[in-house]
C-alpha cells in the first residue's frame, strides 16, 4: 500500500457571499478546506477530503486543478455546495455569519480509499464528528500529526464530540476568541495551558492583524502579524495559515518547536496574500519569488 | 548654564481608585508622569514637572525620592491631588474611566527652572496646552527629541491644540484606539502614516497584550507583547513603557531606527513588570538582573 499524499485535509469546499466594505460578492470560491489545500500546496502535495453539490463551478474545480491538490476525496452528491454568507464591518477583524446553508455537508460521509495514508492530517473548521470519522480511518503511528481547527459554534454545540477529537491531536490551530471560549478563561497564556491538559501538546493561537501565539509544550513563541494597509477580505486567512503551516511542516518532516516556528512565519506570509483580493484570488496570482520576498520583508519587520 | 537631568517629563501626578477583577484599591499611586519618571529612572535621572496638591501623601513624594527624579519642578498647590477612577473588566484591555477630578491640575502653570535645559522632552498625556507650554519653554535644538502621549479626550476635546504640538514633535507614543481616533482610519497602517504628516515622523502604537508597532519615516517594526497569566493592574503600563523608551534614548544617545527598536523592547519589559501589581508596587520590588533576564525572555520568545 501506497500513498499519494503525505498531507490530508477534512473539511468544507463552499461557495460564499462576503460583504466586506470594498464591495460585496456573491458565490465566491471559499471553505475552509479549499484554503487550506490551496496554500498547502504551495508546500507539498494535499490529498482534499470534501464533499460538493451538483451545482459547484466547474472552474472552481479547475482552480484547484492547478495546483498539487488530490481530489479523489471530493464527493460531489446531489443537492447544493455548503454555503457561508458573512459580512465584514470597518474593522475587518470579525466576521459576521449572516447565513449558513449546510446543504449536501449534511450528508456527508468521508470515507478514504485504499492506498491514501497521510503522515499529516489537518482537520480543517468542520462537524467534530465528520473530524472524528477522518481520523478514525487514518493509521498511527504512520501517520505521525494530526492538527485541528474548530470554531464557536461547534464549541456551543458538540463540545463533547470535539472533546473527543481534541484528545487524539497532537495540534489544535484556533483563534483568540474561540480559544477563551474553549477554555471558559480570558487569558490566553492560561487558556492555552488549559487547551493543552484536553490533548493537544501544540497550541497555536491566531490573533488576525495582532499576529499569532505557539505554546509547545512549555515552550512559548510570539509573532506579530504582516500588516497591510488594505486587507480587502479577511475570508480565508486562518485557513490559509493553516494550510502553509501544516505544509511546512510535511515538507520539512520536522514537527520540533524551531521548525514549527518557521512554519507559523510561512502561515502569516501566505495568510497576508489571502487577505488581499477575494477567496483564493491573491493566492493565484502568487509568482515565484513572491513569498521569498514577503518572508525577507516579515523577517526584517520582527527583527531587534 | 547647566541641566541636571537629560531627561524630562511633564504629566500628571495622581491618586487612583482602581477596581480591577483581582480586587479593588483607592489612594493608589498613579499619574502619567509618575509611571513614566519611575520607569525611566531605570536608565536616566530624569527631571519631573507636574502638580499635586496639600493633600499628596507624603510617601508617595518618598517613593519617587528612592529613584534619581528631580523634583525640583514637583509643584504643591493648595488644592487637591489629581484623582482618577477606573474599572478594568474581565479582558482588562481597556480602563472605563468612572471619575476624573482635575483638582490642582486646573492651575497648573508649568514654569522650568533656569539651568534645567533637558535634551529629551516627553510630553505624557495631560492637556495639550499644558504641553505646549514645556515645549515653548526648552532650546531647540539643544533639547533635540521631544515626544508626547495623548489620549481620546484630548482627541475630542482639544484636537487643534494638540495638531499644534503634533507638529513640533518627533515621536509620539498612544494606543491604538488613540492613533484610529487621530487619524479617522481605522487600518493602523494607514492611520500611523496619516499621523506622520501631521508632524511626528516616528509614531508608536501601543496595542496592549497585542504588542507594539514602530512607523518610523518609511521604515517599520512590530513586536508581541511579553505575556503574562497574570495581569493584575493594568493601569500605568503605556505611560511605563514611554518612561523605558526615552529613558533607553536619553541613555544610549541615540534616536536612530536600530536603536529605537531596542528602546521600545526595553519599554515592553518595564511595561510587562508594571502590570503585576497595583500601580508602582511591582517597580519598586525589581531587582538587580530582573529587568535584562526578563529581556533575555523575551528575545527567546520573539525569535525565529
Amino acid at each position: 500500500m501506497t500513498y499519494r499524499f503525505p498531507l490530508m485535509v477534512v473539511g468544507t469546499v463552499a461557495v460564499d457571499s462576503v460583504e466586506t466594505p470594498f464591495g460585496q460578492q456573491d458565490r465566491v470560491f471559499g471553505g475552509s478546506a479549499s484554503y487550506f489545500s490551496y496554500a498547502s500546496s504551495f508546500f507539498i502535495p494535499v490529498d482534499l477530503v470534501a464533499v460538493v453539490g451538483r451545482d459547484f463551478p466547474r472552474q472552481y474545480r479547475k482552480i484547484l486543478e492547478e495546483r498539487p491538490i488530490g481530489l479523489e476525496h471530493l464527493t460531489v452528491k446531489d443537492g447544493k455546495t455548503f454555503h457561508w454568507s458573512g459580512k465584514y464591518e470597518a474593522d475587518m477583524n470579525a466576521a459576521r455569519t449572516l447565513a449558513t446553508d449546510l446543504n449536501v455537508l449534511l450528508e456527508f460521509e468521508p470515507t478514504l480509499k485504499p492506498g491514501h495514508e497521510p503522515e499529516y492530517l489537518f482537520l480543517a473548521n468542520i462537524d467534530p464528528d465528520l473530524q472524528m470519522e477522518v481520523l478514525n480511518q487514518v493509521k498511527r503511528p504512520k501517520c505521525r500529526f494530526v492538527a485541528c481547527d474548530t470554531m464557536n459554534y461547534w464549541i456551543d454545540n458538540k463540545l463533547a464530540e470535539l472533546k473527543k477529537v481534541l484528545a487524539r491531536v497532537e495540534m489544535i490551530v484556533i483563534n483568540d476568541g474561540e480559544a477563551r471560549l474553549l477554555a471558559r478563561d480570558v487569558n490566553l497564556v492560561k487558556a492555552a495551558r488549559k487547551i493543552q491538559t484536553m490533548g493537544p501538546q501544540v497550541v497555536v493561537i491566531k490573533k488576525g492583524e495582532h499576529g499569532v501565539l505557539l505554546f509547545y509544550g512549555e515552550k512559548f513563541f510570539a509573532l506579530p502579524a504582516y500588516l497591510l494597509e488594505e486587507v480587502f477580505d479577511p475570508t480565508g486567512a486562518g485557513d490559509s495559515f493553516a494550510g502553509a503551516l501544516m505544509g511546512y511542516l510535511a515538507k520539512t518532516g520536522d514537527v520540533s518547536f524551531e521548525s514549527m516556528k518557521q512554519a507559523i512565519v510561512q502561515g502569516a506570509v501566505i495568510a497576508s496574500f489571502t487577505v488581499e483580493s477575494f477567496g483564493l484570488e491573491r493566492l493565484r496570482t502568487l509568482r515565484d519569488g513572491d513569498i521569498n520576498k514577503r518572508l525577507d520583508d516579515f523577517r526584517k519587520i520582527c527583527r531587534f
